[in-house]
C-alpha cells in the first residue's frame, strides 16, 4: 500500500491533504452499540475480518471456496489461509482494495495477502489484537469519527447510544405494515389502544419522539424490487411517516431495487444478511417521484436521500436534485453515495458524474458505509481519495481556485452531511 | 476562460480549428420569432441570463437560494449577485461552463463570477447590453446560423418565420388527442368539417402543407414516461401522422422519457417548464420499436430522431440505427444528441459512445440546442469541442487520415442535418 | 494496422505477449460444421467478406448504400467497391476494427480500405483465396482453436462434430414450447410416445444423452425481451430442462433482451438474421432471478452464464455471481462476454469493469464470438488486447505481482472456460 494509493496526481495529493483529516460522519450504519458497550476484544484476525463479512463470504464462494472454510467446521485459521488463498484472485472487486487499506492503516501490513504469507499475517495482526488498542473501540477510535448513526428499530431499547457521538437512526421498514406484535408493543410503551392509522401514527409518534430526544435525524426505509406494484398500502403509510419525519426535520434515506430472496440454498446457508442478495430491475421512478411528490402535498416532504442498487437509477434520481425544493434549503432531495454492491470506484465515480452533470456536486451529502464492522469506517478514506482524484481531473476544465475547490471536497466530505444533522 | 478549453490535445486542437468556423443547423429549439421581430434590448444581465432560465433557477434552489431572488421581488441585481454567490458551487454542471463560455464568447469576460466579482461583471456587460450589437438581433448575429427551426404549434401564426435562415418545426403533441378547440380552429382556417379520423387528418394535412410552404422540415412528439401503457389512441394517431411526415420528407423527433408531473409546489412557483422535470423510468423500447415498425407498414416511416431523457436509454436506441432503413438514405432512424438534462459532457460523450459502437458516428446528426435562449447557440461550441476531442481520442486506435477523420468532423458538426433538410 | 493495436503501455504489451498465443476456447457460435466438411473455396473477398455478413450490411444501410450493392443484384466487386467506399464512415464501429484485424493477420494487407485501395485489396486478396490456405479450414488453421462449439438444434444430425475440437452445443429455442413437428420427429428418435410433459422430457433426454456423447457441454436459450410476460409456459419447462442440463454438468447460456421483429421490410429483404435485432428494455431481472431459484429448488441449478444486449443489465446481472453458488463451484452464475451489438470495445470494458467491480473478474469465463463466420475467432484477439489493456490499467492501483496478474490473465483467455468444459 502506497501512501498516494488512487492519488496520481499532484493535484489530488494537494487535495487530499485537506480531506484526510476530516471528521467522519457516518449517517447511515448497522454497527452495535452492544459491541461497543462490550468493547469485544477479537481472538484473531478472521473473527475480526472474516466471521461476520458477508462481503468476504460471498467472495470465497464466488471463487469456489468449499463452505466448510467459509461458514463451517474448519478453524479460524484454516478459513484465514482460504482466503488469502484466493485473495490475489479478487483483485478489482472493493474488497481487494478495503482489505489492502485495513491491512495497512489498521496494523501498518502491507504484505499482500497470499497462500504463502497468510501465516505471517495471521500472527503479526494476531498479536495487536490481543492488545486494548484494538479492541472493538480501539479500532474505532482509529477514526476521526464526529457523528456516526447506526439503526434501530422503533420499538428498541436505546441506551446504547450516547446521543452526540452515537445517535441512533430509524430503521423503519416494519412500520409500513404492521404486524399485531409491533401494534401489542406499541400500546405497551405508549398506552395507545391501537386501531386505524390515525391512532397507529399516534403511538409510532411518540416513540418517534423518543428517537428524537436520543439524537435521531435519519429514518431509513427499504423499497425492494417491485414495492409500489405490490406494496400500495405500505406506500399509502409512508406518506404519512414522512410527514412525521418532515416535522422533525430529520432527513428520509431511500433504498430501493434491492432483490433479496434470490438462493433459498444460500439463505439457509448463510442466514438473512448472507451476501446473495441481487438487484432488482431498473425501479418506478415514476412511482418514486409520485411518492415524493404526495408527501410535498401531505403534510410535508421530508429532506430526502436515495440510494439505487441498480446503477442504471443513479443519473435519473440525480434529477431530482432538481425536482423537488424547499425554500432556503440546499439538495432536499438528493441521490445518496454508491450503495452496498455498488459501493466501488466505478459507482462512487459514476455517482459523483451524475450528480455533477446533473444537479450540484457541491451539495452532495457524501459517504457512509451502511456496514456492520468497525473497520469500514475506512471506506471514508476510499471515497475521499476517490474524490480528489475525480476532482482534480475535472478542475483541469473548472479551473476554479483552489479555496473554492477545497470548498466543495470539505462541504462533500463532511459539511453539508452535518447540515442535514443540524437542520 | 481558455481558448482550448475541453482541448487537451494538438490533435484536438487541429480539428476544431476545421469545426470553430462551421456553420450552425439548429434543427430543433424554442426561440421566439415574436422577439426576433421586437429585436429587444436588455435591461440587464439578469433580464438576458437569468429571468427566463429554469437551468439556472434549479441550481440556485438545489444550492439553498430563498425563491426570492430567484423568481421573488428581490432586485435584477440582487438575483445576479446571488447567482455569482453560488457560481462557483456549480462546477460539474453544464451551466458552469455554459455561463463562463457566454461571458467569454459574447462579453469577453473572462473572470469568474463569485459575490466578490458580481458587480464588476454586471456593470462591465449592462454597458454592452445597452448598444445595439447586444440586442436579441445582434446576440445571434454573433454565431454563424445557417438554419434553425423554432417549433410553433399547427395553428400558429407562421408570419415570423422566413423559410430559409428561420424555418418552423411542428410541435406537434396537441395532435394526438384533439380537444374541440383544436377542431374547431382547424374547421375555421381549412372549411374541412372534423367528423371521424379521416376527416380530421385531412384538415391537419392542409395546415401540414401551410407548414411546409413556410419551410418545415422537422415534427416533434413528446412521448412522456408511461405513454404507451396510457395512450394508445396518441400512438394510433402518430402512425397516421407519421405517414403524412414521411410523405412530405420531414424528420420526425422523438422526445421520450420525460416526467414532467413532479413538484406541485414548483410547479405553482416556477410555471410550466420551471425546470423541475424528471426522468422516468427506462423507456418502452419494445413500443418504440414496435411503433416505427408500424408506421413502416402503414403508409410511411419517416426519418425519425430519437431523443431519450434516461441514459440508460441511448444505447439500446443507438442501435436502431440499424433495425430500420430505406434504400439509399442514410441514418434513417437514429440517436438523437443529448437532451436536456443530459446536455452535458457526459451524456454527449455516452451518445457518441454509443452511436459510434452501434451504428455509425459519421451519420449523426449532431448537436441542436432545444433552448429558449438567444446564448445558447454557444452550447454547438461546446458539444464541437467535446465531439474533437473524442474524435481525437479514438483516431489513436482507428488511424484514419486526417482528412477521412475531418470529412467525419463536417458531416456530424454540419452536413448530415444538412442532408436532412434538403432531403 | 499496428502490432500495438489497443496496447498503449508497456505493461499491457507484456501482458500481451502472454495472452496472444493462448488457445482459443469458443464455447458458443454459429459456424456450419458442413462448411467444414466441405472445405469450401471462396471466390473472392466478397464472398468470404460480405455476402453472409448481416453486420457489414447493417453498416451500408446506415451508411445510405443502396439495397442493390447490398443483397441486390450488384456484382461482387461492385458489392466490395461500396463497402471500402463507406469504409472509413465506419471508425467507431467494432466492425472496422475487425475488417483491419482481418485483413491484417489473415491477408497480411494494411491498407485502409477506400474506394481508392478497393481494387488493390480485392485482387491481393483474391490471389491468395485461390490457395488451399485460404480455404474455410485453412483460414480456421491460421487460429489456436483448441475447442469450440457450434450450435445444434436437438433433432440435428451430428455427425459433422468430432467431439473434441468441434463438439455441438445445443440450441434449445424449439424446446420450450414443442410443437407437433418436434414431438413427432422425437418420437421417430426415440420411440417414446409423447403424452405430457415428463413424456415430453423422456424423449428430449434420450437425445441429450446423444449430445452428451457427441460431447456437448453448453445449452444456449434466447429469453427475448418480454419473455416472462408472455411465455410463462416456456418459462416453466426451462426449469424443467435445466435440471438435466445441471445432472449432465453442462453449462446453460441465456441470451436475453433481444427485440428480433423490427422492420417488416428489412425482415424480408434480409431474412432471419439480416442484422435489424433491436434491443428490449432493460429485462425483467427478477424474473431471470427467480428462474435461477426457481431451478436450484427444483432438480438442479446448472453452471449459468447470462448475455444481456441491453448495457444498463450488465452491472445488475453481474451481481447474481454472487448470489447463486455450488459448493467449491467458482463462478456458478455469471455475466458473459459482452454479446451480439454490445461486442465492441466499450461493451467489453464496461463487462469487465462490472464483474470486477460486483464480482470477481479472475472468474470471467471469456469470450466467445457467437459468429457465422470463420473470421471472427479474430475478435479473441481484439478481446485479449483490451482486456490486457484493462488490467494494465487497473494494476496500477491494485498493485499484484506480475505472475499473480498473468494468473488471472491466462484464467480469463482459456482457463476458467476449460474448468467448465472439463467439469
Amino acid at each position: 500500500m502506497d501512501e498516494n494509493f488512487l492519488l496520481k496526481t499532484d493535484g489530488a495529493r494537494k487535495l487530499y491533504r485537506v480531506a484526510k483529516d476530516l471528521p467522519i460522519i457516518d449517517f447511515h450504519n448497522h454497527l452495535s452499540v452492544a459491541e461497543m458497550a462490550a468493547d469485544r476484544q477479537f481472538d484473531n484476525l478472521t473473527q475480526l475480518w472474516l466471521t461476520s463479512d458477508p462481503y468476504k463470504h460471498r467472495l470465497m464462494r464466488i471463487c469456489g471456496v468449499e463452505e466448510k472454510y467459509i461458514t463451517g467446521s474448519a478453524s479460524d485459521y484454516e478459513k484465514f489461509e482460504k482466503y488469502c488463498e484466493i485473495f490475489p484472485l479478487l483483485a478489482g472487486n472493493p474488497v481487494y482494495d478495503w482489505s489492502r487499506m485495513e491491512l495497512h492503516r489498521i496494523f501498518g501490513i502491507d504484505t499482500l495477502p497470499t497462500k504463502e504469507t497468510a501465516r505471517e499475517i495471521y500472527e503479526k495482526a494476531g498479536e495487536m489484537l490481543k492488545t486494548k488498542a484494538f479492541s472493538n473501540n480501539g479500532i474505532l477510535a482509529k477514526f476521526n469519527i464526529a457523528y456516526q448513526s447506526p439503526v434501530a428499530m422503533l420499538t428498541d431499547d436505546l441506551s446504547g447510544f450516547n446521543g452526540k457521538t452515537v445517535a441512533p437512526s430509524l430503521r423503519g421498514d416494519n412500520l409500513l405494515c404492521p404486524d399485531d406484535n409491533l401494534k401489542k408493543t406499541l400500546t405497551q410503551r405508549t398506552g395507545i389502544a391501537i386501531g386505524d392509522t390515525d391512532s397507529y401514527i399516534k403511538a409510532v409518534c411518540v416513540l418517534l419522539d423518543t428517537f428524537g430526544a436520543a439524537g435521531c435525524r435519519f429514518a431509513d426505509h427499504a423499497l425492494d424490487a417491485g414495492f409500489f406494484e405490490s406494496n400500495k398500502a405500505g406506500a399509502e403509510m409512508l406518506i404519512r411517516l414522512g410527514a412525521e419525519y418532515a416535522k422533525r426535520n430529520w432527513t428520509l434515506l431511500l433504498h430501493i431495487d434491492a432483490k433479496r430472496a434470490t438462493s433459498a440454498r444460500l439463505a439457509a446457508v448463510a442466514g438473512p444478511a448472507g451476501g446473495y442478495a441481487a438487484v432488482g430491475g431498473s425501479f418506478d421512478l415514476t412511482g418514486v417521484c409520485d411518492l415524493l411528490g404526495a408527501m410535498e402535498q401531505n403534510g410535508g416532504l421530508p429532506d430526502t436521500v436515495i440510494f439505487p442498487l441498480n446503477m442504471s437509477d443513479q443519473a435519473p434520481l440525480a434529477v431530482l436534485q432538481g425536482s423537488f425544493s424547499q425554500d432556503g434549503v440546499a439538495s432536499k432531495v438528493q441521490l445518496g453515495p454508491a450503495w452496498w454492491w455498488c459501493d466501488h470506484a466505478l459507482g462512487i465515480r459514476n455517482t459523483m458524474e451524475c450528480i455533477a452533470s446533473f444537479g450540484a456536486i457541491s451539495q452532495f451529502i457524501g459517504m457512509t458505509t451502511d456496514s456492520r464492522s468497525v473497520l469500514s469506517f475506512g471506506r471514508h478514506d476510499y471515497f475521499r481519495r476517490i474524490l480528489c482524484a475525480w476532482l482534480d481531473e475535472h478542475n483541469a476544465d473548472w479551473q476554479l481556485p483552489q479555496t473554492a475547490l477545497e470548498e466543495i471536497l470539505i462541504k462533500i466530505c463532511y459539511k453539508n452531511a452535518l447540515d442535514k444533522i443540524n437542520k
